[in-house]
């Protein structure tokens, strides 16, 4: 039978970020592996942290309004790309604009090519030292991968997907997500790339 | 030969710690074990979080200002306490005022006594609900322990005493805590409960 009560559910975590947040580099670079690993499907859940940081009355991240938080920031950074063998580069623009990057991957966010694309994109950023709010550094991505970069342009640019965009970052607020990354297993929140083992582990686990 | 250059340095970790931060309460019920597998010696650091919090124009804890953020950080708690083994009670006041425990504590930072000091005053607030700010509650921890309870305090109560502690809140600002708890080896900070294990293992590689 199909659909009855005895199918089992995908395992599966919900992985909400923006291309902006250097923590959620650290995830975006591992969190495939580790969750194939387990046997968990990955469900990309780009959205715009900057509107939720303005509902706190932020105008930009909390990395550079606290400067010691922020000094300190840079130097974890450095710590843990060593721990995890990740190449590193503290970005010279920090936070960078990441709209459009972002508008990209949620209109891929189904597309098999979605990891990947978010890999390169993190890595301009945070390797290459590079802004990634731009079409040509955007189309560049896309073309290296053998992707039909202006047809993916133009679905990422519609008004549909523009709102799409607006939609899911308000979804993000309605779940009560305050930074990036933020995982979601089922209902239960989990915060920060060191809590990616947790919620794999969780969503390992679960198993519907 | 006493005091030359092949005398092997202690491995030593700084814990920079409120009795009123839940995740300070974590790191001070573990860390005396999780050091002394590796040969690490804890050197105790009690200071006062809320006047750093202050300078950063807050007049009590994030976890209380930022709602979100606030929810998260229980449920959070609740899972980090289970993955220790840890007992928890959200507490119903929050952040709990802790300056005479920090006091008492810092006055016997080299006392063997110290550590339980800490765990007894941590369980306290966190685990039966109670605060610590209270002469009775920290004279009955003392007593329990079998300790002389009316010459700590007083030792604890003296104005040499306030002053040191007022300077060491102030030498934790100038040495870029933000938060707690934190922990230095050598010049390098780690922020967070969850950098106990990579600050323990630097400590420990890091042999003189």
């Amino acid at each position: 039978m199909v659909g009855n009560n005895l199918k089992p559910q995908a395992k599966t975590i919900e992985f909400w970020f923006d291309f902006g947040s250097n923590y959620s580099y650290l995830t975006t670079m591992r969190i495939e592996q580790a969750a194939s690993s387990l046997g968990v499907t990955v469900l990309w859940r780009p959205f715009l942290l900057g509107p939720i940081f303005k509902t706190f009355g932020w105008e930009t991240s909390p990395f550079v309004l606290q400067k010691a938080k922020g000094e300190y920031v840079w130097k974890d950074m450095a710590r843990e790309c060593q721990k995890y063998g990740l190449a590193w580069k503290q970005p010279t623009n920090f936070p960078r604009a990441s709209v459009l990057p972002l508008r990209v991957a949620l209109s891929g966010a189904d597309e098999s090519w979605v990891a990947e694309f978010c890999r390169q994109v993190m890595t301009t950023n945070f390797v290459d030292d590079q802004d990634v709010d731009s079409t040509d550094v955007i189309r560049s991505i896309l073309d290296r991968m053998g992707l039909p970069s202006e047809q993916i342009l133009a679905a990422a640019l519609s008004d549909k997907n523009k709102l799409a965009l607006r939609h899911q970052t308000e979804a993000a607020q309605a779940k009560g997500i305050f930074g990036a990354p933020t995982f979601f297993v089922g209902y239960e929140m989990y915060w920060g790339n060191d809590r990616l083992d947790d919620a794999l582990q969780y969503a390992s686990s679960n198993n519907g």
